[in-house]
């Protein structure tokens, strides 16, 4: 019997332009708030596994691992993940094999990224390393360009027009009001959205997610020590999945379907025992507006072509079916790439607890998904939480 | 109880200088030679785990894990690690543990560095990326450097001298004659050693390893796969351990001991139930003449200052007592940083199973040892494997 693995703290800096603070500085304070949260000795932990993806470009620093687990105070094998986007997500996902393994009973997770004490031009440049060097970056592809590919060969096969695409970006603005850590915690209208000046057509600045500098971090333990110490643990971890696309659009059979996601998602699915239609809350990866169509549609929430329109229609606002994004999403709350799985993490973790700022909206909630991708989604690891006690 | 973890096959291919192969082309090469060798199908492969400390400088690329799995034909989650120069046993640990959780019983782990494509100066700036950014390599130190402040310290509190590291280089540049793969496939003598020109005293250019192009890879399955497909697949890991210190040398207690690679040594032990007396052969982190002294003292085999003269005496030459570096090291077959750690489980399986060039002198041989390190040996993953049929 493999053992369950409980999430027993989390922490976030807040997200937004903090270009002062090193990646180690940010992400100690994360990690100091997750083991205060969780109730937990930094002495406990026995493994850190820690997410970063454009650290080389900002800080000319790799091997994060050690310099991690010296600024949180642990003395544990700790280890850098790399998955883009991905990242924060797939240090979350080891954590989990980790404890599974019944190499570790506490594991420390998290992800940091510094990006605005370069330039904007270099960040565009660090971004570009998580598409294909050869055959999209030398062509001139940025990711806005990938992903209006991606929006506007949406619009041509099932429709759908920028107008749906705005509502989206509307209802994650929305949802970031009033969360202290989000980097825009201000309400946007449709006509912000369709009037804002345009980055790659169909999108405007508000169909994309910003550059933010942040970090995320949690604790978690195995059923066990969670019973042995007492701890206050409620949350689950029932599923992980993982799963890996072509890198570059031209090497995939469609460019509105993700099946790095699908197959993600059936993997979270399958390791939980569930399926989409017991998810009460999820949150997902929309670094652009399309994003979160694809995303909600991959993983069975609506069949192709219909996800556009879900936030128009109000299936996936604050007091929708379900709502999507309660905490911001990347629109609103930021995107710190690296840290950005694990934040997922962290607010999805708050609000099934109760102790977020929109956990009244889901107060009956008791299953939560999160969707963290890399790159147009050449990679994708899901995570199913649940209230277990 | 916990699965037995296999090497069902290894692949790997020369190192040495490849500049116009990509690190893809190199990967796919090498993982092409580990399936025919596992006689598994890639059809079969769960997760594919993949190290690499630099694409971001050489390639301008990160995400490599969809990359690699693409390259390598395997649809799969893909996941990079880095972790500097331990990336590759990053790899291979996360295949253990990938493995052991029960999520998966086939598993592609290996990694690939593709080095010389771009200046010796760029390439130093990215090996620097693997210190500590703020503290060391602002001082200008670079890891010729800081090693040899380890050497100066050693030679000042136990003795020994630059003849002592140079038959280190001796004995590795002499493994390596018949290893096809070895970037150097000939051998040289003390006075080579001792006459070459100066790097940063006390090391000489043979007393450092070169930068190379390579990649390793390896298929792990779980006991029952290798039962159920009956796989020709006697050698198993049952050791896996990592460790962690403080990035840069002056947060150290001491410039002479590697406590993180003690710490993996003890763990990897641990978790075969063995001890130093009971290894037969061992590969382990030559990046410099030192390091292999440091190494051998961290894991057991020798009291601190008497490894040093260990190859001197004999007796860790292809025919002493605890042959090390039977591939040639580092030193001598190279080291692409990201592919080391592979090469290492590549070059001991085969000396474990009895087809490497230098099988004979461990006919007897049936238990192995890996020591891969990170920077400073700021971090250290150390594999023991065995003879299991």
């Amino acid at each position: 019997m493999v053992t369950g693995v409980r999430i027993a703290g989390v922490g976030m800096t807040p997200f937004g332009k903090q270009s002062e603070r090193t990646s180690r500085e940010l992400f100690a304070a994360a990690a100091d708030e997750a083991f205060t949260d969780a109730s937990v000795s930094r002495d406990a932990v026995e493994e850190l596994f820690y997410g970063n993806f454009m650290g080389e470009f900002a800080e000319t620093q790799g091997h994060q691992g050690p310099l991690m687990a010296n600024a949180a105070g642990v003395v544990a094998p700790a280890t850098r993940l790399e998955s883009a986007c991905a990242s924060g997500s797939a240090a979350v996902r080891q954590g989990v094999q980790s404890i599974r393994s019944g190499d570790t009973d506490v594991v420390l997770v998290g992800g940091a990224e510094r990006m605005t004490n370069i330039s904007t031009a270099e960040t565009t440049e660090a971004l570009s390393a998580a598409a294909d060097g050869l055959w999209e970056i030398s062509a001139g592809v940025t990711f806005p360009g990938a992903y209006s590919l991606m929006a506007n060969r949406y619009f041509h096969e099932f429709g759908g027009d920028r107008e749906d695409l705005a509502h989206i970006a509307v209802k994650n603005h929305e949802n970031a009001v009033e969360n202290d850590l989000a980097q825009f915690q201000r309400a946007i209208d449709i006509e912000d959205v369709l009037e804002a000046p345009t980055v790659s057509s169909p999108f405007g600045l508000y169909d994309c997610s910003p550059i933010s500098d942040g970090a995320a971090a949690a604790v978690l333990v195995s059923d066990d020590f969670a019973e042995e110490h007492g701890l206050d643990a409620p949350i689950e971890i029932t599923g992980s999945g993982q799963g890996v696309d072509n890198m570059s659009l031209q090497g995939r059979k469609s460019m509105v379907k993700t099946p790095a996601a699908r197959r993600a998602g059936e993997m979270a699915y399958e390791d939980a025992g569930l399926g989409p239609a017991d998810i009460d809350v999820a949150e997902v990866h929309d670094c652009f507006t399309i994003a979160e169509a694809l995303a909600l549609e991959a993983l069975g929430f609506y069949e192709p072509g219909e996800a556009i329109s879900a936030a128009r229609n109000g299936e996936t606002t604050i007091d929708g079916d379900l709502p999507v994004n309660l905490s911001g999403g990347l629109k609103a709350k930021g995107h710190p790439v690296g840290a950005t799985g694990c934040a997922q993490l962290t607010e999805m973790t708050k609000l099934l607890r109760g102790d977020h700022v929109n956990s009244d909206a889901v107060s009956d909630a008791s299953v939560g998904l999160t969707h963290n991708a890399g790159g147009t989604v050449a990679s994708c690891i899901v995570h199913v939480l649940e209230v277990v006690e």
